[in-house]
């Protein structure tokens, strides 16, 4: 069976762990944003394919969710002691994903190629891939003017209300042939509970990929993140009224109607399964929140089950 | 008084330290090596620079006597996970001085700009100068070709007999007009006793170094770097035969006695002395090993005063 799942850092990494682990037998393959990729001192850091890559690796900050676990902060105080503001958590260990990252692409090497070589590296069997292979830059308008996405994010703590997302140098992406294979042999195709308009929203904006989806012959069960009116964790229920949604279950299913077969939502919600199936979109019910290795083990289960 | 010292790493930054901390009420300037420069992973590493900064600044490893003193190195260790062969010891927070170089080069800074920046945040208040601002690369030639000069030094930890000495790119080099200045205004210039060949020898063959050093007012006093037949650290009496001399404070007193005034020898090689100043170079004995703060400052004293 070839497992597909789109996601975004650290809620998509963990519903992709539990399927990884669940079906050991299987073949899985991450699609993963890059939209929220920077670049800091020279060096290329791709958050989401990190965290996906370090989580499948089992090498991840369980606390935090991203991050080398046990990881160190020496190069980040000595960079404050330069004057920069270290707004960025950048670990040592972690510094030199970048910097193999950066080296591999300055000679020529596409993300495609750095990603599964990392992945490859950390010992990761599941195949991780950058939903494509040119830059994309995640920006949010804030009351103050457009910030790149981490600046929106991290830097600021998502404490501004967004008003609008766009997806610099979308239109010049396109999709790459492993991601295009990917989605025309899955039997199966997870959207995990990952931030809908700045984790799955920038992958949808690849020239192609909505069509490719739903060309697709895989169901397509996306798992919602949001739990009554509000996101697991980020700030998707801000970015999804910035974009004219509703950050409820029903505004995903309406969100992503057109292109997903099925949604998977939390027990909580379960008074809004009739509603989301009058959109035409198959629901099912279960415990959403992944808090234990069990939790990310019974929900992967579940996902692939309920479309299968 | 202006006191300029030519140097380059880990013996040169000893007398440094002791000429910045005996003559605190005067004008230090150092003039350092850049030949050693790599490039690792993108990044601008300039060995010499570094010591002699981190020395000045007090946060050098006491032990190595380069690097930063308790400095981690998870950097190091996941890029060994990558593939990638460690023999270059990158400390965690020594890896932020040379992102910030690196950045700063890219933006179009010069070395002389990125290197004051990094002193003066690091709080010395003495000059410290590279060469010159042009890329050189020193190589050595042993008996598998030519090696780029930390590839001998560090990889092969000086193992090879070297047979001759090249500065690569050292033509299109020229005199930044710093280094100039320092030079025309020193009262009294210091060669440390750091290695002749690949320390010194880079910036005596920067174009028109020689020749300042020649015209300027100040007595030059050399230090110098052996004792009896052998290099008190490092290389140095290796790479002297290389060039066709001879590793001995007598030998320094030929190869650097069209440029330089005066030379200090080891107490231990005294009966050198005579040898010494029938070449026309004046000589004085003292103390010349730095292994304690107080042998640092007594030398710097000794060969200020001698010259003085």
């Amino acid at each position: 069976m070839n497992i597909v799942v789109l996601c975004g850092g650290v809620g998509g990494s963990k519903l992709a762990l539990g399927i990884y682990e669940e079906f050991p037998g299987e073949s899985v393959t991450a699609i993963v944003n890059t939209g929220d990729d920077l670049e800091l001192f020279g060096v290329h850091i791709s958050p989401d394919i990190d965290t996906v890559t370090y989580t499948l690796a089992g090498l991840v900050n369980e606390s935090s969710g991203w991050g080398l676990g046990d990881d160190t902060f020496r190069a980040l105080g000595m960079l404050e002691r330069y004057g920069h503001v270290g707004w960025f958590h950048l670990g040592d260990a972690d510094l030199a994903t970048h910097l193999v990252r950066t080296e591999m692409l300055r000679n020529g090497a596409t993300m495609t190629e750095v990603t599964q070589f990392i992945s490859q590296r950390l010992g990761v069997t599941a195949t991780v891939l950058p939903m494509c292979d040119e830059p994309v830059r995640t920006r949010v308008r804030v009351a103050d003017g457009w910030l790149a996405f981490q600046e929106y994010f991290v830097k600021r703590r998502h404490a501004d209300t967004p008003f609008a997302v766009e997806f610099s140098g979308v239109k010049d992406a396109r999709m790459s042939t492993p991601v295009l294979r990917a989605l025309e042999v899955a039997d199966i195709i997870v959207v995990a509970p990952s931030n809908p308009v700045v984790s799955i929203g920038p992958m949808l904006a690849v020239p192609g990929f909505r069509e490719s989806i739903c060309d697709a012959r895989a169901p397509v069960t996306a798992v919602s993140p949001f739990v009554g009116s509000e996101s697991v964790t980020g700030p998707a229920d801000a970015l999804m009224r910035a974009i004219g949604g509703e950050s409820t279950s029903i505004g995903l299913a309406r969100h992503y109607a057109d292109w997903i077969d099925r949604i998977v939502i939390d027990t909580s919600d379960a008074p809004a399964a009739n509603d989301i199936r009058d959109i035409a979109v198959a629901c099912d019910v279960t415990n959403t929140l992944m808090r234990t290795r069990e939790d990310k083990r019974h929900l992967a289960r579940f996902v692939v089950e309920a479309a299968w």
